[in-house]
């Protein structure tokens, strides 16, 4: 692994996920600089305030030779973030992302970074909270938690090396994949999930009695739509950039909601049952594997 | 308010709800003896040692004359229990129940309850946890959460007071409402959002990756379905018992989610946003009330 030391780093767009990797890096005693840059001024003070950068700029030409730059923006945003970069790149600069679709980001990438794009090595921590925001970041977010490479074939060796040991200093571990693996793979256990909770929110709030229902929800109701509280600009850019694979995920979803109605209908008792059974059975392994292999 | 004291309770089922009450009424000092009534010896065993009965018994012959008996056992299971009971209730007992279902019950203990059938006031306690059987019960279970009473229209003033005082010893709040409406709001509250997280796990269960994908998911995922842990006989009786009201919002959800899976398709930037967003802001301002209001 790379031995990372005094570096410069740019996190572009300083919320959740930027914000607490800039304190990480800085707990880990690795930077000389963090410079924060977005595209509003507001953000950025909060963040000097908060001393989770150092600096903060609004142009990526004022920033100066970069060790290494995360874009940390919703991805819709990335291809103009990158080509309003690419101009300003040290030869040895290198870059990495932390969007929760890779696909669209890579391909993003080749187009809009120029020379630089053998030195782009996209990554997703798969950690987050509901909240959003800088106020929101922690030092601590990405420990124990998966962060995902999806280095393409041409990507320059070093530059994976760098990315990789950055996320491990964040106490994360760190698997690669293809993305479209990747893609497909949250889809599943994280897209799918947020598009469910948004549309199950909706469902009581469109409700003629919505404020009673929301009264009587119990915690348990809360506790399962807590994702319906993520940032629905991040999520709209998340539908939008992994349509595919997301709408398969959904109309699976659907299928399986549709025999459960039809059981449901029908009287099967020995369906529900065993449908239950294994949903219970399923979740219960996969918690206590997960739990065991931190 | 009734003033209870020195009470025989016979609690039918002593699992996390009827252990929780038991374990409820015995710290507020208002009980003689509070009976265990099971089917099996196991559970009543467990609940002896844990202290959380004070005397168990098979058959309801053997419990004698019970101030409350309180019904704690899947609804489907409720009309033989009340068939079994009636001929050796007093003619002051008064009765209540547990279920999340309420016109099932309700239609049960008039059909099955005998002489009995005024003094019953089916009551459901809206809390819970994901875990089942005596072990998980703990005597705050109910403290600031709400208990919806249905009583009937021919239900004994006395009785209605009886059951209300008991479940404000436990530190619930009680409302009361019709069966009917009970069980729509319930769907959509609780009933939905079980089927939802069953199948949602199912999905990823039935996947050709399904271990990868449960050791990807992140802690959000398994927060999201925590209640896909709830006991699947419960929840196949809830199913069964309430299925009009349920799939009737179960296919309430799936226009919702099909209205997203066609922006999605149709790349609506500006209806994605918009349901994302009033969605967080449904929960956002739902979870604000509910805790202002404890």
């Amino acid at each position: 692994m790379a031995k990372l030391s005094s570096l410069r780093v740019v996190i572009v767009g300083v919320g959740l996920i930027g914000g607490s990797l800039a304190r990480a890096l800085k707990d880990a005693g690795v930077t000389r600089e963090i410079v924060g840059m977005s595209r509003g001024r507001e953000s950025l003070d909060r963040a000097l305030e908060l001393g989770v950068i150092d600096r903060a700029e609004l142009a990526p030409g004022a920033v100066g030779t970069a060790d290494i730059v995360v874009f940390a923006t919703p991805v819709r945003a990335m291809p103009d973030v990158m080509r309003a970069f690419a101009p300003h790149l040290g030869t040895q600069t290198v870059l990495t992302d932390v969007g929760s679709v890779k696909k669209f980001v890579c391909e993003a990438a080749e187009r809009c970074l120029g020379q630089a794009r053998t030195r782009f090595v996209a990554s997703h921590p798969i950690a987050g909270t509901e909240h959003s925001g800088v106020e929101a970041s922690f030092a601590s977010l990405f420990e124990n938690r998966s962060v995902i490479l999806t280095p393409g074939e041409g990507a320059d060796a070093g530059a994976v090396e760098v990315v990789e040991s950055m996320w491990r200093l964040t106490g994360a571990r760190v698997l690669r994949m293809s993305p479209e693996r990747h893609d497909e793979l949250l889809a599943a256990t994280s897209h799918l999930p947020h598009m469910v909770a948004y549309a199950l929110v909706n469902c009581l709030a469109k409700h003629p009695q919505s404020e009673e229902l929301f009264r009587l929800a119990a915690g348990g109701f809360y506790d399962f739509t807590r994702i319906a509280s993520s940032d629905p600009v991040m999520w709209r850019d998340i539908g939008l950039t992994n349509t595919g694979p997301l709408v398969q995920a959904m109309k699976t979803f659907r299928n399986e909601l549709d025999a459960v109605i039809r059981a449901l209908e029908a009287g099967d008792e020995a369906r529900l049952q065993e449908e239950f059974a294994n949903a219970k059975r399923a979740r219960d392994q996969g918690l206590a594997r997960k739990n065991g292999s931190q």
